[in-house]
């Protein structure tokens, strides 16, 4: 029996369900797990279909599946289990250690093919991972060389996604474009408090008692993409900046890395600037 | 635009979400949200389909239904919104409170008949907020005498579910089948931490840092039900008993209201002794 | 044997907790527990020193302390249990509901004075709880004169606290000057995100996966006060703005309470826009 | 200015708090944070002391403070930062790779002296990490001899604390009570819950809705030691074993990893079969 994951979004009709699921039943598959939402506001609908079957033409049912759904339909047809990925670093460990801790014992359900940073620090810890280092220094040279630079790294890879692991520097529109809906960041506050640089230094001031982190596709602009995974924890008076960054890293990582599973298992459609996820 | 609630449950075959809704296109009724399940280890299926039509006669509707399903399958088309409960105490507040708040303000998602309790001491407080309150004392008569005052009273109203909102009397098995599937308790340990009586001092003298309450349906097996909810809360060296059932009791309150939420939008299905929930 | 509890801040020096005690000792006074913090930023101390003595004058106890301490120390020596708070409100029930049952169940940790209310929606559960219950409305009049009205209510009883309760009016720098940290405003959003109106319709456009709510100390910069306590819980795409105000509405009253039980119990500190909170 | 912790556990009396500071005065030492606490089961005293002075004479300061204190006082100051640790494992990754990272980037507070596996999958990452790891089988040997075999790499070490990060075989007492109050185990369930072997399948077949982990010190009563932390999360009817024991992992690193910050800071006393935690 193989297995077949099928994700489709399109306008909202009357009876989706019942075209789709017949088509499935001509070609002998069987549901194992369907998720479906339909976005009000929108009229959009969204479907996330686990099925498996003997034998079936993926084409062939590709185009069965869109001949019976609205012209603008969005059909995937996933049956590779294994996504490939670039993390992108600056010099913090934590995010970049759970990446490849878990690649290294088979446990992340995606490959890293490379790390790109632009610093030297992490260099150490990636290659005694297995895993090839790239430094691309900011430093004396301009935003679109920088970019073009670790473009041309990625490009010679064979990439899914770039996962920015605690990467400190903004990207371009134009970068961003060339991979959209392709990078996912951490962002080291709870969205949307805190935008921006410093955000536990702005907690401290505050004297905010929960801290959290943000996991989000990157959009052209700054920490406004759709968010996927958020989560908090309590801090007191006790805690100073330092306090505040060493229970936030830890926050991060656990952030960073639902989203990288939700990611890598199919669960998660963008409708606007929301995120639609079938856990 | 009528709604509608579909619930079924019935042994796992191939094709099935295709023969429901083929069954609910024929019926111009239109899926608005669906969730299923398929319990490997029992090979059941269940689902929930939430619909609007314009005009369908569930009778019908059942009957279609039920003749492409396998035979022994469960249907259920839910239209009335609002269940009717009885609320079964002792003398602790909180949780009867809760409910009769919510009960009071139109948010409970259910109607309150009526409240019985083992002592006096809830009898002003359900009064004032409008609920006739019956007196069956425990004392000075056998269980099953005891237990038929109690049905005698339930059976006055029509009643879809019985709540023991910190009932601590023990119902026997032929009361619980009475009542099969339809007596909700809130149990106050994570069970299966703790079964039994004083679950508070029990988790003061192991020292645990975490305490927690389960609500889940009663079967004639002491605390060994369906869990339906359940949560935990942090406790450290500096809670005494005494705070720990004072921090218990706002648990207690938030699982067992969780749990009748689910229960009251007919989100829970029960397979053997597990829930799966369609939240 | 009676017990006190001692509330000191000053600035900081070497022997604080030397002189202190030594003083409690002289006076034959044992320790229950005793919380200290160093604010390092302002250089500040405070202690929260719960003790039993046989027999103590306080206000001897207190001119000792006095003669210990920097000249510019606070000293409190707290003997009577139980505050005494008005309630404000506009038309929301759960907040006050909870502080209601709580104040009829003599668990609050505080007597309920009054409510006083922009709307009639409230009174007939506030007077079925045995409060009274004063309407005053906002409407026709400028806002010196509504607060003065509200004002006179409460000059009318002894109060400790005033708690807005989902009280939907924004009070004008003099009436907050009047009862300088004595006001605790629970606000329905995580701050400092989504601050002022229609928190919940904010995040439901952004498309966060977590809301939260914020009891603070009221100050003249709205939502800007010191925060007391803070919750988050989760939400997904299935929350509309409705859902996500009914889940909001459980963590507002379980994050006011909490602060109130803090409050009521002495163990709170404001140090600048920040609390010191010794739970 | 030199950084002292001082950890004092002693039978209860009138006056202890004030002895103690005097004796910190009278050497020129200054508080910077101090927490007690009285079990008023067993009449027992516990402090910690964090405070700074110019110089001071560690055994002078021990015997004045023993001089004021009942006669079976326990009295440590602490000045050297960096615990050494050995790390017990079988055959499981996340929480050794936990540690090892954050010895790898200096973030762990203790520093690991080796690891001892009674299998090899965990050598060859070990070895990168930089950690000489050493293979101690169990198979053929009766279990003194085993142990024998691991207390005598143990003991080429100096070690404080022995960590068991998901080491599954069962030590004897005559081991145990070599390393008194020194061995940390991480418990992969929720304790009391779920003792003994694959707590995942007793927590599947029970239908729990919440999962957890504890970690614990080790006595010779199986999971019956004295709990350090302990966290719970969430799970549904969508989880098999297999996912529960992935979710479970997360926790079980989390918590682990908490006990051992709170360890290697000297926060915990023990108290019979219970903690004292001073966060």
């Amino acid at each position: 029996m193989n297995e077949l994951t099928i994700l489709i979004s399109c306008p909202d009709q009357v009876g989706l369900v019942t075209s789709i699921t017949s088509v499935l039943a001509a070609h002998q598959l069987n549901i194992i797990a369907m998720r479906e939402f339909v976005d009000e506001a929108n009229k959009s609908f969204f479907t996330r279909i686990a099925c498996t079957g003997m034998m079936f033409e993926t084409d062939q049912l590709r185009q069965r599946l869109l001949e019976c759904l609205p012209k603008t339909a969005q059909v995937d047809l996933v049956t590779k289990k294994e996504k490939q990925i670039a993390v992108l670093v600056t010099k913090e460990y934590h995010c970049l250690a759970e990446i490849l801790i878990k690649n290294q014992f088979k446990t992340l359900g995606a490959n890293v093919q490379c790390v790109i940073g632009n610093y030297e620090e992490l260099r150490d810890f990636t290659e005694k991972m297995g895993i090839p280092y790239f430094h691309v220094s900011h430093l004396e040279k301009d935003k679109s060389q920088f970019e073009n630079e670790i473009k041309h790294i990625i490009d010679g890879f064979e990439v899914d996604y770039l996962v920015l692991a605690k990467f400190m520097r903004i990207l371009s529109a134009d970068f961003v474009k060339s991979y959209a809906g392709k990078i996912i960041n951490i962002h080291h506050s709870f969205l949307p408090a805190f935008i921006g640089a410093n955000p536990y230094r702005q907690a401290f001031e505050r004297g905010v008692k929960i801290i959290g982190a943000t996991a989000h596709f990157v959009t052209d602009h700054l920490d406004e993409g759709p968010i996927i995974t958020q989560h908090t924890t309590h801090v007191d008076h006790n805690f100073g900046v330092k306090e505040m960054v060493r229970a936030g890293k830890e926050i991060e990582k656990a952030v960073l890395l639902e989203a990288l599973e939700l990611l890598f298992e199919d669960r998660i459609f963008v409708s606007g600037n929301k995120t639609i996820i079938f856990k």
